[in-house]
């Protein structure tokens, strides 16, 4: 096992500029040695997410990062040391080592991993994008047959999966993504029934042409201009899922929400609910039994985007941000 | 029976101005007589709300109203004239008579009111306001006990028995009102634990000092900046009953919504539900039952605000805009 520790620090934070390469640093320091309750672990894959522009601007559901600070995120990991503890060396957990190569991890809460076929389905259908596709859009959103699902940020890691899922439900479904060969492999490949290209302007008239008859449920991932449009496009007794909002991560605070509310929630009697995925926890295995049912009869597809090598990690963030991603984003750390 | 009807037609639409007395226009017409299926009404007390204003901006739950018609609004009125229907002449019903001495109405959606002991309590208490306080709360906020309920508009016609239905469930109630007379009002008279005056400045700073754990509950009326705040002021897993948005009806259209939309319904994991007092017509005995029990054992206190004269129905309804009532407004026609 190698001494050293590769390391991505958050140099700065950004303060309503755009984030870029100069906010990060890699450094270098000495493998750690576990105290009391500690597992030294080694990072495998870092799943990259919009989340993590977010906790730069501040505290969320989890306290806001700080100029200094290795950078956080989730990874599936595997144990090299786990004293006082049931893991063994070469188990996989998964855990907020963050952007290095080994890290220290509370033993309390690590959970050994399932066996898949494939290590990285453990951080895309079977991980946060996977299950967060499943609760937000089945719990949060309550699609019923024939209805009409709209997602945002449709070609991204919880977008693919919540479209697929939609239509294993019945649903007629509408992808929000960005430019027109996205759109056309969200029809192609993954089944989408329609798609609107945010890129190509014309947002509203877009909307009337594709949903003549309105959104019954809407997979927020975007916030924004977006959230507005299907905001004004949904139906009497709506469901919006709130997932996240990558449009207002990355620059300065948002000055103002979308029109309309809360007049329309009114009319129009909309539920809006925002969740995160932690708070199924208790509905966990449910929830992977479906989807690994889905995946292996061929109507769940997995599409991953895997980049090599912990030093592109800032790269392959800034480039998720700007939406350049097709499915769940990660890193190989090894 | 006189042969004038006297009507409060809408000249023309405030174009992104405030309503004034310049709006409308008083006019008289015949008595009319009920082709098939139509009913003669004489108009008894008409209800003044805040949705009033909101159907002059356009389609809401009903279609927008047009310069030129009588203007629309709720009523309790007696029947004159039912044929082939069981009414007879001088029983009471609910129908939206618009402003005016004597309406056609449809038959069919006719219902008898009850016998009360005050007719103007088929207004206030047992009419749309007692029922849309007791239906956004109970179902849309499920408060319980313990938890910490805000109401905006607190002293208003569903405000000032939000409160008190809040109460009576064990809540801790935090009415927002514009003055210190209504805030002393709202806690020595209907027993709210504190009250934030949106009409005193540092609005964040009185949420902080009366509410520094935050609100499990808000029963939103008014929409704009208190909105806002209390959006900010949620605890995690609160919930939001969407009932109206007064502070937006009577001016420009709102060129924004509330910051933090769609963000902190996430983080927060926020509900949001907007609801139409009509959508829970299947549950209305309860609610009449218990909203009687409540009044009959002194926990909940009717304040109505009667102004006598169908000529003034404009003006009541531009004070009501701005703020100037206490408890349900109405007008005694007759």
């Amino acid at each position: 096992v190698p001494d050293v520790n590769r390391q991505i620090v958050l140099e700065r934070l950004p303060q309503g500029d755009r984030l870029g390469p100069e906010h990060f640093r890699l450094t270098e320091s000495a493998r750690p040695t576990p105290g009391p309750g500690q597992a030294l672990v080694r990072t495998r894959y870092i799943s990259l997410d919009a989340a993590n522009r977010a906790w730069m601007q501040g505290a969320t559901y989890r306290s806001a990062l700080n100029a200094g600070d290795v950078m956080a995120g989730g990874a599936v990991a595997e144990i090299v040391e786990a004293p006082d503890s049931d893991l063994k060396p070469g188990d996989l957990i998964w855990a907020d080592t963050g952007w290095q190569d080994y890290a220290l991890v509370p033993t309390k809460r690590l959970q050994k991993l399932p066996d898949v076929d494939q290590i990285t389905h453990l951080i895309s259908v079977y991980g946060v994008a996977g299950l967060t596709a499943y609760f937000g859009l089945l719990e949060c959103g309550q699609p019923k047959p024939g209805e009409t699902v709209v997602v945002s940020a449709a070609a991204g890691a919880v977008g693919s999966i919540v479209g697929q899922i939609a239509k294993i439900k019945g649903c007629r479904v509408v992808g929000v993504a960005g430019g027109a060969e996205k759109g056309r492999w969200l029809v192609d490949e993954l089944g989408f029934d329609a798609t609107i290209d945010y890129k190509a302007g014309g947002l509203r008239q877009q909307f009337k042409e594709v949903l003549p008859e309105g959104i019954d449920v809407y997979f927020d991932n975007t916030g924004g201009e977006i959230f507005e449009a299907c905001l004004f496009a949904m139906k009497n007794h709506g469901r919006i899922a709130c997932c996240g909002a990558v449009s207002q991560y990355d620059g300065a605070a948002p000055p103002h929400g979308p029109r309309g509310i809360p007049g329309l929630i009114v009319t129009k009697r909309l539920t809006l609910r925002g969740f995160v995925v932690m708070d199924f926890d208790d509905q966990r295995d449910q929830a992977l039994k479906d989807l690994a049912g889905w995946v292996a009869d061929g109507r769940l597809k997995v599409q991953e985007d895997i980049i090599d090598g912990l030093e592109n990690t800032p790269a392959a963030l800034i480039g998720l941000l700007a939406g350049e991603n097709r499915g769940k984003r990660m890193i190989k750390v090894r």
